[in-house]
């Protein structure tokens, strides 16, 4: 009997399902009929990659993003059907209805996966009395954004970014890059996962390189005059801006379900380790919460990295298989690299606040990256963090020159095994004299909280 | 009551010993009188620094390759006796003797610490008549090596480097910066702690920056002519050369001790995790072997990370403490960075060959180090190596660009911690365009070997 597989939102999540679905149902003998609907006209690109898109380091071009076409899907089998939007469900009767370019369409399903992703937060001060949104002013979310800011950035600044995030960072570099007078406004501190120490260096690192950052403070509106923008006011004062991007974060795309499967307050969906959300109805990536590894707590992490894996498990497991994706840790990385500043910033583990309050210790260590002696010896100060009582690690991060933000990686396999502050510290990491100090600096790090725990 | 203690050999392995046992005892309210014995005039250098000291890059010179001088460790209260030869010991009555700058010396002591290092392997083809070292001829092992080379690279080439090792191929990196012509020749593949595919990798790399690569051939001999050398003769043909480096591993130095303890037939002692070899003798660093974690065995890994981890542990523990190593699992990392190849080479777990003997299952997979579309984009190639019943990760080896190496770490944190290949596969590591691909290369190495398990 063919099982019917409705995938909303052909994207990363949606279509790493798919394909893993149709791998599957080769080994468990199902025969599988996937339809895929997607509202944009676009699949399976890389939205993370968007900043340096329109920084004009992707020799490729836009298309470069694109990691499978459109006919790539459909060569595997998939029925794929672009610009066609979901726009009502019943999970019951197990039919979606979409609009699509041959008006309104009704899929009936026997399993429903939901992957529509997120939309930016756009805030009210940023669109006309009619709601569209003003020019010279966008998020910076998905391919027809990037092409919008692309084109904006062959004119004319100055650039305000609004928001501190990874998403701000990357554009302020992209702007900076581009020769634009930048200036960076937040209502925190910029990377506030980060703790205040570590936030400081990448608030030095950015002014070092020329961004006017305005920390704690909350924008109250644009400058408008003769239709165009020429600026941002905000709690302390006014910022010149012919372009302003906004970098707020973005939310859940669940609006078609309209109430028939349990949100969360910030509207996600809550899929277990194999996407399953209720009986045929499945979800995985940015339109959905994972579980925090370390404490079990749901969380709203919005990236790539985990849509591809919880999206392979999801299509594993619903075409007969196992596979689970065993939540997430709130491993990040970035980089800020312009101006003649270049700072790799990464984390992993629980913030600051919630090591806080769950009575961990936290120790900032700083060294280099190489042995002193070499040039490629590079400034980086790393954040510790474990359990007094059971010494378990509980977060690292990291700010630091070349070859700095990759080190989180062995800090994170130490906390996906549930491995302590000692584990870190003592185990075999590598060592030669231009990538590490013999004591490599994250050891260090970890060996000094040890000693004070 | 004091505790004597006698250190022999004041390097990395030693002075961690001291100055860690200085520490703990403030701690547990022992008194510790250090006396340490130091053959050379140098204290705790950094023998890894050697090869890029020679190629000219380290800017504060040798002075810049020591960690701690005499004068810091004196400072600290160790009683350091430089240019001191421990030559006979009687471990039942607790004496040393050791000829230093005023004669012979009688050393009694309560504990005894032996980290003498080792000694560089020197075939007798590379010595004349008197068993001197041929002029233009010498290892890379010590400071006193390392002036040696310094200055003959300042003269003329060709340059042979024998053995294809980690040091040999940093003594060839070495020589192509200082542009000289340059031949690597060893018996086996170079870097054959990594497997055929990787290795080749390696040998392209040498080759595409104008090394002459000698593989599967055996030195025969140097000719020399009017008292220089003038070439290596080996197996398949004659390399012109002025310089030789021998670079032929090391053999660990524990002659004095003269078979009053235990040795292993490499004649290395094998002391615990605690740096204990028996009642009131200790070791740690490059004269020992130690646990190899994955399988217990012992192996000889003489490294500065394992000599200043050992080391450590052996402090602590003799003043009270119980700080422990727990094992080596064979980590490694180098470079070949010259004549316009830039390569990291890196590896952790067991060898290809232990793979094969324990039944272990290994793939290769290559890819990118960031997201493709981006020129920071370079080559890796990964080996993952597993137990098909237990799914235990047993080894990965990677070959790549920059940016390539360290991400072993990651590896050799699942190894610590006993995980599996799908541990590797799905945990939670970082992700952005310029460092990573949205499934980490790494990961996907570790999820095409999962697969096929």
């Amino acid at each position: 009997m063919t099982q019917r597989v409705l995938v909303i939102g052909a994207d990363a999540a949606g279509m790493s399902a798919a394909h893993q679905a149709l791998r599957t149902a080769r080994r468990t003998g199902r025969e599988l009929r996937i339809t895929a609907l997607e509202a944009s006209g676009h699949t399976s690109y890389s939205a993370c990659g968007l900043p340096y898109w329109i920084a004009g380091e992707v020799p490729g071009g836009g298309e470069a993003l694109v990691a499978r076409t459109a006919e790539q899907h459909r060569d595997a089998g998939i029925d794929l059907r672009l610009h066609t939007r979901a726009v009502a469900a019943d999970l019951g009767e197990r039919w979606v209805e979409a609009v699509g370019p041959e008006g309104v369409e009704r899929f009936e399903y026997d399993d429903l996966v939901v992957t529509t992703g997120a939309r930016a937060s756009v805030p009210d001060w940023a669109r006309d009395a009619d709601g569209a949104l003003l020019p010279g002013v966008g998020p910076v979310h998905n391919l027809d954004d990037g092409a919008a800011w692309l084109d904006r950035f062959t004119g004319d600044g100055p650039v305000v970014v609004v928001g501190g995030g990874y998403i701000g960072v990357e554009m302020a570099e992209a702007a900076v890059r581009k020769g634009f007078e930048t200036t960076l406004i937040t209502r925190r501190q910029v990377l506030r996962t980060l703790g205040e120490e570590l936030s400081a260096k990448v608030a030095d690192g950015l002014r070092a390189a020329g961004v006017k950052l305005v920390e704690g403070a909350e924008v109250r509106g644009l400058r408008v005059a003769d239709g165009a923008v020429r600026g941002v006011a905000h709690a302390d004062g006014f910022a010149p801006a012919r372009l302003v991007v906004l970098a707020l974060g973005v939310r859940p795309a669940t609006d078609f379900l309209d109430g028939q499967v349990a949100l969360s307050g910030a509207g996600a969906l809550r899929p277990d380790g194999h996407g399953r959300v209720a009986d045929g109805v499945w979800a995985a990536g940015d339109c959905c919460e994972v579980r925090q590894r370390l404490t079990g707590a749901w969380a709203y992490l919005p990236l790539g990295t985990h849509a591809t894996k919880h999206g392979r498990a999801l299509g594993d497991s619903l075409a007969g298989g196992s596979l689970r994706f065993d939540g997430a840790l709130g491993t990040t990385i970035t980089r800020f690299s312009a101006g003649g500043v270049h700072l790799e910033i990464s984390r992993t583990g629980l913030t600051p606040d919630q090591v806080a309050a769950a009575g961990g210790r936290r120790l900032v260590t700083e060294g280099t990256t190489a042995s002193g002696y070499l040039p490629e010896a590079e400034p980086i100060a790393i954040a510790v963090s474990a359990d007094p009582a059971t010494r378990r690690l509980l977060a690292v991060e990291i700010v630091g020159g070349r070859g700095a933000g990759k080190r989180v990686d062995a800090a994170a396999a130490v906390l996906w095994s549930g491995g302590t502050v000692d584990d870190l510290a003592w185990m075999d990491l590598s060592y030669a004299p231009p990538f590490a100090t013999a004591w490599e600096i994250l050891q260090v790090a970890a060996r000094r909280l040890a000693e004070r725990l």
